[in-house]
């Protein structure tokens, strides 16, 4: 069960001029569901993308990664479920190139011009030919109102679609965001891919768009993790079609680019947590804030030892307040020189370590009510410097282990 | 249930001459267990010991650190289970101070000739009168047979004691080995502490120790992983009674030194993989081997990365050859320029992958042969030099979560 999530109504998904959305069911690996999705983007667009860290990066991010380097204009994105092209050598490559040929070629554009992305079954071969026979149904398709399916076309084992649109005021000119997600690192262990798609009518010059895209992820999908695996297939796409009657955004320190880059951040935001909260087997959502750090990067470490710890998922969801653990976790983040006697710990409201020890006020039945939440803050306090991160999970559950062990099976 | 491994019998552990051990029950935190134990080493043995990197090292860890430093000559060990006696601030080391001095003037030896050891619940205080009670009932009880009594001591939630001696010859001398170690890694939650404890009566000189203590550590307890929560406490000690009459060990690259070096290794590997098979939930010991990289820290980096990956140990659990996730684990463990094509896998005897992609020999039922066993390899050729490293792990399975989960509730 989703942790405070519900699918989101087809009516609220708002348009994006310049954006069409086509899906079909091509039989990737699933008879009788939608598993092929088209963007279509209108001429001028702009796109700025994020890829996977993983070494054994899938061969559609590969493909990815050398149509943004050619700059020939991004036209369309091809999006497949099912199979995740990953582990699949030289033949994966030659696949996902494929695949855009034929798009290429029914959209009258460039091969360079299309991004394909994949998510599925690791190291299992592409079905290229039902792919490409999907493809003129998903064009057919092609509409700007077609979000909510292509949230639930883009779906592998998660519980819900998620999407959500926000409106925003520039210059007068009303400028329309909406975004898509799924999955979560590798959360999905066959179907193993997140993937994020936001849309934009707002006029962003190309030459922005790898920063906006990197801010944004270090703002939202950088920031989770369910299990620390990191998949093969992450990608992070944003769009821009410059249909909106604004002035071209010229940097993001204008008070024009501040906004739209905090409403572009809040939608990133949201796809992101809305993973976590359908994270496997999660039965509470966690913000762990790490304060008082020389720098970003140090409070990262202690920020994500705590919520990679298998010890500190467990504990809450047993609502155990078992907070030592947590302590443990800083301890071992690798800052080198952390000295203990600084640390102070809150669970939500409650000062459960004060000075490296337990606080003489903590009371373990204060730890228990806010363990028993649904939605739960620790923040700890490093004691060093003015730095501070915060990243989302999830709880470590019975359903984890069993949806990972008998998944496939 | 331990993947094979079986209570030592007390017959099959042999007495170390210059080592005698006592236990008592102190009633830490339970009535009517053996919860103290102290090793009381004769005049001239020589120490060597090696602790957690954790920066929230226990109260115990930061005393035997000091007391190591004051060079004094190590005389006794003390070790209470129950209670880790960290995350307890200025009055934890004032504790564990205390345990010291009651032991020193029990056995007219100085305070920082003991070395303290703690595991158990963190962030609770230790009762030290009732460990200070304890501790001429454990003097009243030392006896060099009494092994099998201190490693059942030292136990907290292990399901087995873990045990093992061996003998060998030196300069016609016979030379004794015997250890005792329990927890893994932070694998105890609650009792948060992996301890390691190995005496011998060869003839060590001190300037020696620290060095073969580490390299022990290394090729033994520093190679498993059950979860990856280094604990708060974990401790590892080495003495050396010099009863033996051999010449003393000059060096470890004589032939005398290497046997003896080698004796104790096979000593420390076997108690280190005993906390493996005896992990919490774990249904199967797996041998990780990363060969083929470029140096050392490359290998334990993909090995650690498997190792740790809550997916490869959930797809072992379930017997699932779903053997991308090790792919991918490779790929995110952070070896910067790793090559894909490069990669070699194989299960046991069975070749999964080659050139970064799937074997066309390979089949699945060929995994799932491998897949079904208690006793599994998983071998990873990097392709890009000629260093290896090995390290032990076990699989995640829902009695870990279990365990875990419901422990201290």
């Amino acid at each position: 069960m989703p942790v405070n999530l519900v699918a989101p109504l087809a009516a609220d998904l708002l348009p994006v001029p310049g954006i069409e959305i086509g899906t079909a069911s091509a039989g990737v690996r699933k008879a009788n569901r939608k598993d092929v999705t088209v963007f279509k983007l209108a001429a001028g667009s702009s796109v700025g993308a994020v890829f996977t860290q993983n070494r054994f990066c899938a061969a559609p991010v590969q493909v990815c990664q050398s149509h943004l380097k050619a700059k020939q204009g991004i036209r369309a994105l091809v999006i497949n479920t099912g199979v995740a092209n990953a582990g699949t050598g030289e033949s994966g490559l030659l696949h996902a190139n494929q695949v855009c040929q034929a798009l290429a070629e029914l959209l009258h554009v460039r091969a360079d011009q299309v991004l394909p992305f994949s998510t599925g079954v690791i190291m299992e071969p592409l079905p290229v030919q039902r792919i490409v026979d999907g493809l003129p149904l998903a064009i057919a398709d092609l509409a700007q109102d077609h979000w909510s399916q292509a949230a639930t076309a883009i779906m592998t084992t998660d519980t819900l679609p998620k999407a959500v649109s926000r409106q925003i005021q520039i210059d007068g000119a009303t400028v329309t965001i909406t975004g898509i997600s799924k999955g979560a690192g590798m959360i999905r262990p066959n179907m193993a891919t997140m993937l994020g798609f936001i849309a934009t009518d707002a006029c962003i010059p190309p030459v922005l768009m790898d920063a906006l895209a990197l801010d944004l992820a270090q703002a939202s999908f950088n920031r989770i993790s369910i299990d620390g695996d990191t998949s093969t297939n992450d990608s992070f796409v944003v769009m821009a079609s410059c249909k909106a009657s604004h002035a071209p955004i010229d940097n993001w320190s204008s008070n024009n680019g501040k906004a739209l880059k905090q409403a572009l951040t809040d939608v990133a935001r949201w796809l992101a947590q809305a993973i976590v909260r359908d994270g496997e087997g999660a039965t509470k959502f966690i913000t762990v804030t790490v304060e008082g750090g020389k720098n970003s990067a140090e409070c990262l470490l202690a920020a994500y030892a705590i919520a990679h710890s298998p010890l500190v998922k467990t504990a809450f969801f047993a609502s155990d307040p078992n907070l030592g653990r947590i302590l443990a976790a800083v301890g071992y983040a690798g800052i080198a020189d952390l000295a203990q006697d600084k640390i102070e710990l809150y669970l939500d409201d409650v000062h459960v370590v004060t000075q490296g020890g337990r606080h003489v006020a903590y009371k373990e039945e204060d730890g228990k009510r806010v363990m028993k939440q649904s939605e739960i803050t620790i923040r700890v306090l490093l004691g060093r410097g003015d730095a501070s991160e915060t990243v989302w999970t999830c709880d470590l559950s019975h359903d984890y282990v069993t949806i990972n062990a008998d998944y496939r099976s």
